[in-house]
């Protein structure tokens, strides 16, 4: 049985989805431009807020499974692991 | 006495950040494909993060001062507010 | 017809909230005292933030809907909505 | 050179910030009861959801250290690593 890797995705699909992400703030600067209301261009920002943290688990996952499991020695697989952790402290406080 | 209006932006200051936004999605794109190291690309992705929470704070303010305090009627005011609540409600969710 | 107001809630709800809210931790530590699995914990500590969040979306409803819709004068009005602006902001951040 | 180590806590440090935050729920009930101003409450929450964020980190530290790293197979070690994906997945979209 393979287990879940919900958030594991390849360098393509990482691409694509910033791609996409770049297509969602050229539409919210239309949008601000066009004077849309607010609240609709604020349900537009929270979806690119959703397609970037979901960038940001993919890359995590990415690291938890090669950089911090494949380090070659425990020093290292400590030190993998601390960055892992700020990294994870940073996302949930936002930059 | 002015009061204090941190999240207050023209609508030149918000398309200005998201231009510098679109600039660092973009900047992000070229780290993926760089293969740079994950945990530098996800300090960008915390920046980009960081840059649209204060776009969303800047509609939000905008919103609280003009259709929420600016509606005619008592009833318009409270959809207003409502509508404004839903808004940070899924914004501290992210989407 | 009444508008929406999800997150509108009494003071008896919100109280009620916070002494679920309490039960909530006092369980979270129990489960460390007894060393449970710590993905079951955090699973444990997520739905104590969401319960947190929702009673802060209802003090911010309440603080939206008096204080500053309530406001006597517009320069009351401007101080009351740029202290919810600030405050949404820190909650958005976390403290 | 140690690496930093920056969530790492003991089993008496997570169970010492866990009975500081139940103070501060408590502190938090009293505030709604004696009707103290909302924005002041608010602060409160924000500092009491903060201190939760600090607890969650500690464990996920510890299950990166522990669980993912200690595991005996690639398997097991995959497994924990997806697990603690979903929960860094659920703390940054709040339970």
């Amino acid at each position: 049985m393979t287990p879940t890797r919900g958030y594991t995705a390849t360098k393509d699909q990482l691409l694509g989805r910033l791609a996409r992400i770049e297509g969602q703030i050229r539409g919210i600067d239309g949008m601000v431009r066009d004077d849309r209301y607010c609240i609709d261009i604020l349900t537009q920002i929270g979806a690119a807020q959703a397609a970037l943290d979901k960038v940001a688990l993919g890359l995590l996952d990415d690291h938890a499974h090669h950089c911090v499991v494949g380090a070659d020695t425990a020093e290292e697989r400590d030190a993998k692991t601390a960055e892992m952790m700020a990294a994870v402290g940073r996302l949930m406080r936002r930059g």
